[in-house]
């Protein structure tokens, strides 16, 4: 049996989410042979798979990359505009496509959980809320904005709170006469996302082709 | 057709969740013939259907009445006994029975998305907290019990608080390395629980018998 | 000594506060002899004093009112602008005035854990948020704005969520790195502001005259 | 003026918090010359400072450690016994000692809050939740014991909760009827608490001796 080991780049290797993930692919056994980020690149070999957690002004970046090594490639960025996500597609023609807002377990249930009370409670109020660090500048997360996909027909709004150094909380309510029910994820750490960055690696590695998000990743697609 | 006007009877009319009952039955064009509580009966007329709003130990009394009058009944007590349940069980064979500790919709949502998330998180913790008004005397609740049962091969402990007049709020939260998901019922008045029991008394009104829960009143059997 | 009875008038009788604030009165052994709402007048004796449980549109009416009763004042209304706020300084050079946003005794202990937390915490992150039933039109809540007052120089946003019958919850969160101090109110009934209006109404029963809010009501002025 | 840097030494210096204050004691420029835990000693220096950062079960081995190097002293542990904190006290007559069961900021602050709110609220309910990772073994918390403590005549009870990686979330609730008021603090990492021991380093290094809390290296003894 060859070696399960992946040599992988990694787009925004500097910033938060970025070091969190060349962390935990590197206890996993994992090689980290490219880098790029506000420095320029750090190349010590030729990836086979490439892990954007950069931001939406590095993407053409991104692009660029990919179509240099021809990998498969994990998209953590938030805030995509509808045309990066077109070309995302157009990549995953020929190479197996990641792309998920948010990379946690949790997350994923909770939109899981989501779909099935708002079938049931069709006709109750909803409210999200968001609360993460200071420093995010996107308002509101793309977390939020999955979340308020799922509930579209009643024009959710999202309220987006900031405040510390909070990883991430998301809040969906719904509110009836007499009852409220709500379904709360808070993530503790980033290396939550990071994790599922590494599953969503391990699952893609192999694919030749396709557009998967971390919900095919977690229940199959 | 013939009036849809019910004819009821209530053990326990003068209870908090009694007279709600009383109120939201009435308003719905129905009619109270028949009470019992601490101050004894009270009869208008001959019941077509009862409802039992009290403790424990009045059970043997709403035994008796359902004996004498051969109505359908709802049982809404919480705590009640192996051996209680198992008359229930035995009156369902010729009559229809409704039990549940809690006839609020969102909690049989929140019972609901407890399975489907406990399905998912197999190896995290799971954790259940309830909370009432302090004049609640049993510990934990009954619907915190309901939760517990999905639940069960964990051994999950309930955290029950007693604060003010809180109406009912109950959570389950579920705890992996980095993140947290937890789902909340919060009732704001005891209507909620007044109207469920209405819904349940349409429900079973025709039924020949057979013993329901309040899930099978909301989601069918 | 002679009896401790208040005749008062009510302007909004028959809306949610007003009948809640009607029906504690009457318990106290106050008597109801004036009302004025979307029916018209309904008198039946002369008041001692006048509780507004209005809307800001009605507000020239309670004027009105008060010019002709000369009686001490109660507002609850939310929303009112600084003109009627003017409006309401010049009576209480006559009359005793109460005014307020919110009448519990658990937010005045908010407000005041939230001026001595602000000032410990000077550098951390504030956030405010409020939820309150599907039928509040004013956004944010009369109380929202008095817990943004407190922390004012930190311009902070408040997020407000409408959401089935919720009677009113409100939360201060202060955000630092790597902990987060939250204070939460949650009124589980509209009783709790009805109890406030009434012990308003005892206190100033016998005061000559000056503008109060309903923290001196609690703590003295 | 000379330096400011601390030699420092840890007992307990691989566990979770003590690796933590390390690092942070690192950044702000002091040097770790002692260190004791589960692999025994490692020792490059003579520490000026000593933090005990370990368990009760090694609390005499803290004892000895202080007798020998006479330094002042910080203790992070939790859970100790009365005889424990006696021993403390009777260092502290010749040598600082700062002990606390939480070295977090808002902490602090959470329980000036309580103080004041059981003031006012002295007839409503109160209750206490704490929530902490799975492998806290001590029930309750040593912080929710502080908590405890501020509202000791009502003899609260302390619900504990065990779930994941949570660093540490604590709630106490004020409940009267129609009202909650709850006061809440998360920590969202453990560098809070490794900070705090840095601030009370930095407070006692210079002192001739006495026993401080946490409290006293906030606002002041």
């Amino acid at each position: 049996m060859t070696t399960k080991k992946i040599k992988f780049g990694i787009i925004g290797a500097s910033g938060r989410l970025g070091s969190e993930v060349a962390s935990v692919m590197n206890e996993a056994g994992h090689e980290l042979v490219f880098q790029y980020d506000i420095d320029g690149e750090k190349i010590s070999g030729e990836p086979e798979l490439l892990i954007d957690c950069s931001l939406p002004i590095v993407f053409e970046k991104t692009l660029i990359y990919q179509k240099e090594y021809k990998t498969p490639l994990i998209v953590a960025t938030t805030a995509l505009s509808d045309q990066q996500i077109g070309s995302l597609k157009e990549i995953s023609k020929k190479h197996a496509v990641v792309q998920s807002y948010n990379y946690s377990t949790g997350i994923q249930v909770l939109l899981k959980l989501t779909k099935i009370a708002f079938e049931t409670l069709r006709d109750w109020d909803v409210e999200i809320t968001e609360t993460h660090h200071r420093f995010k500048k996107d308002k509101p997360s793309g977390t939020a904005k999955m979340i308020q996909e799922i509930v579209k027909e009643k024009n959710v709004n999202v309220s987006s709170l900031r405040l510390g150094n909070v990883a991430g909380d998301h809040t969906i309510s719904f509110g009836g006469l007499g009852e409220v029910l709500s379904i709360t994820h808070s993530a503790t750490s980033r290396r939550t996302f990071a994790e599922g960055i590494q599953r969503s690696a391990e699952f893609i590695r192999n694919k030749k082709n396709g557009f998967y998000s971390f919900t095919d990743v977690i229940f199959g697609k």
